[in-house]
């Protein structure tokens, strides 16, 4: 298939190389160029503007930061406007569920079916083409592109014919990463303040209840207080809660949960470096506790 | 090895079935006798009082319900002023850390070794002795207990020689998955009040980043609106969120989302069955979301 | 003075009055024209557009109900483009940092001075020229609207130079009145649970320590649970929570006591009338006590 | 009339003072002797036990630290035992609500009434008799005391017949206050983030919406950042708080806000002087803000 692909951010790079090993024709186009013509030489076609890469596509894929990015992309630089009609707009990116809505508005009036697609997997996940992807939109549409998702994604979960829908099930998803972390964070907290490593903690817990990719991933961080280089920042952490909590506000679902998390991601961003890995936050309830200087291990696990 | 088991529920009587298939002598007793009664076929020597039963034990085991429980066996009852000096207390029971720290001053006053063995596991996983059991106590001590031990559980968690210390970590435990449910719970709202049946949204992070048992057992529950009969009850889990919160309490630790959970399970004391199922706390963010009737599926996953 | 003066809700139509009673001349406008009419008695000149009113004055007033519109006002019809050069702009209105800063820079590049004023007070207080005015703008044109400040407040609080600074004040006022009132409901759930009736606690309370206009006015609202009519409604209450809020995370400051009320506000809308007095989330505490009848004051007092 | 006076702190010694100033013969017992010893000037029989004390009583009076320390006289020192019957206890300390239950059953058992009578006020207020006494218990023995309490307060607050209602006031009170700190420490965070020094803020409201005693008084400690001497503690504002929380746990009532200042001063105790005024808890709203240090007041109140 013709597929324009814009945003070329690590994800972005990654997936559209699995489009062009999967035999797609691809036109890239992303903000700093250079990330555009490493994929030259994998034969993907750059584009000078977005627009021009929009014109020859069957199927647009956005890879972009956040919605002002998007909507960049979308509206101010005429991607939209240039796109043939019964093109598919996928927008893998993690947007808010009020973005999701407009764009499928936009797109919907230009005779454009609008799926909102986005991921769940890190840059090396992308890498390896076994991103779980959650897709919602007209019924039609999301089957035409089922060949581009495969080529990015392990599997494909469907949620339903309004685009926005995929994007609260991501958000969603996010929050809960979130309250693992401030989980862990409180829970080794207690356990250093009683003298109890929270490695040995954590790897106790992570192994057996709690023996998930998200509870270990980002268990070992915390036990061992490595947050660089960042996997996902404090700063996209902060604002996916802030996605989360506002796709609450719009539909009345009060987040208690997701309230302490705004509050200690302001208080990181605040007090702490804010390019380091979002599970940092766990930091905090050691620091409120007065427990920052991992306890030393010389009684443990006698 | 002689061993005395007391408190022989649900828990109990799974774990000292196994102890008597695994050869060892065992000298019962129950606060209601029927209990005791039942395992007579398989070899226990039912006790007439808790200190009969004590007074020829090289271990006592005991599974109580709670602190109160476990003060009236070892303390009112006799238990302690019974058992043979040199003898190995094995407390199986979630009791406060402060409790823990009692009663093993009291057992060391009086010549005996006092470990702290809380365990993880429901009880069918009691029943096929795959308990996760956490250890801590005098190294000796739990070296000559660790043949009972691996007669209940799959694995030994060893947390050093302070007893209270396996409290901590049981606590830690049970406070993340109370985490859990609650995290769950208001995703699960988010959701619904989009249009999302949580049951789609709790499938797919389920089946993949949040791929561990307790997401999976605990995410069917509340997708399905499933709280009877209780795997372990409103009052148990809100006896359990207090208790994490006392061991913060003593060591200065304050704990946000403890101090939330302690809210919803207040709240559901007040104003549900508080023998439901813990995980019905999830509820309570559909109520306050006015979503409390599960969305109709109709659009759903197309 | 020449005073153009725009939104005639109950609040600034008794502003308006107070001017026109003061002697300044007035040119009036309103979205719906019936509130305008009803000063012309007074004196006022009625115009037919915003502008039109905005193109004869030295000083343009502001009382409009949010940052949507207050932008209608100044920027979609023209205001901000009519007004001479020279003319101060003094929004009353409760806005929000961010417009705040917004409008103050669209009207320093036309040669306008934009004085932030927003006001505490309710109508009755506004009728009597009693307001409480929070000042903050450039200290010559303060000093240029003193006399048409002084003809609606009975004091002007001036918070510096940077108008902003005036709006959060205001916001963080009403933040305080929102924590006043949920600890109050938190108060008045718990003294209820355990049979004294809330009016006793609050009227002990609010004579006593407590004895402020905020507590004793809305003190006596949550204990007679007489939330019609809404002197001020729980969706502008959830509004300048929400932008309070909205400032504190611009500024990466975390509220808790903010976030609680957040959820408070959201819980209302979706559970309540919204049209009801704000001071109703009061009634929320209650209702997760399992308290919400009033308990009978048979025993109360002796 | 003859008065036993056990708990002679800042507080009791006022009170006692005045009892004397009155007319009333009292027998004084205080842990530390030397505070009894400086009433004798004054006319006080200073006893060498607290039995001894209450031997003589037609009214015992208690102004003491906690329940530990009451529970300490009044059992363990056997002041319960020796009061002739027909005495009126009068505990002015405040004592948890569940302590409440216990001492007014314990006395009911050796047939003496139990009064529960908390006061608000500091030790200079005590000083000159203004406190304002929250009473409750059988009405005759209230009558019967009214005559004492008279002569250290100036205001008496009847709560009903059972004693554990006025301790529910005194909590929720206390509750209220220290809610009322942490709203002026998260609006002064606010204020100071966007350039707004704290003491403009709090001038401004505490002068208006909210000039009442409490807000004025600590809102002036909190704007000067002054929290030595302590008036009240952190040690004792979290006791108290705690004493609020458990109320509301043994009556299922859900207190959010109480939760917050739960995890605020377990974090002050970790992080902070203990001696400090518990109006200090306001400083971590700013620390968390990464605004610790007092804005410059330069620009300010043009």
């Amino acid at each position: 298939m013709d597929v324009a692909f814009i945003g070329l951010g690590q994800m972005g790079k990654a997936m559209a190389a699995n489009l062009l090993r999967a035999g797609h024709t691809l036109h890239v186009w992303n903000r700093s160029r250079g990330a555009a013509l490493e994929l030259e030489p994998l034969g993907a076609r750059v584009a000078a503007q977005p627009a021009e890469a929009a014109a020859r596509a069957e199927v647009l894929m956005l890879m972009l930061a956040d919605d002002a990015a998007t909507r960049a992309v979308l509206i101010e630089q005429g991607v939209l406007e240039h796109l043939p009609r019964g093109t598919v707009c996928v927008n893998l990116s993690t947007v808010s569920v009020a973005a999701a809505q407009e764009f499928s508005r936009l797109a919907a009036e230009r005779g454009i079916a609008y799926v909102a697609a986005p991921v769940f997997g890190r840059p090396e996940v992308a890498a390896s083409a076994k991103l779980n992807i959650v897709v919602a939109g007209d019924a039609a549409a999301v089957a035409r592109v089922r060949p581009v998702l495969a080529a990015v994604g392990e599997r494909i979960w469907p949620m339903g014919s309004a685009p926005e829908r995929a994007n609260v099930v991501k958000l969603a998803g996010n929050f809960m990463i979130a309250s693992a972390l401030e989980t862990m964070g409180e829970a080794a907290a207690l356990a250093r303040a009683h003298g109890v490593p929270a490695q040995q903690l954590l790897e106790m817990l992570t192994s057996t209840l709690f023996a998930a990719p998200v509870y270990q991933g980002y268990g070992r961080l915390i036990a061992e207080q490595r947050y660089r280089p960042a996997g996902f920042s404090l700063t996209l952490g902060s604002k996916d809660v802030r996605l989360a909590l506002q796709a609450g506000e719009a539909a009345h679902v009060p987040m208690p949960f997701g309230s302490v998390l705004r509050d200690r991601f302001l208080e990181a961003l605040a007090t702490c470096d804010p390019d380091q890995d979002w599970s940092s936050i766990a930091e905090l309830s050691a620091q409120h506790a007065g427990v920052t200087a991992p306890t030393a291990a010389g009684d443990a696990g006698g």
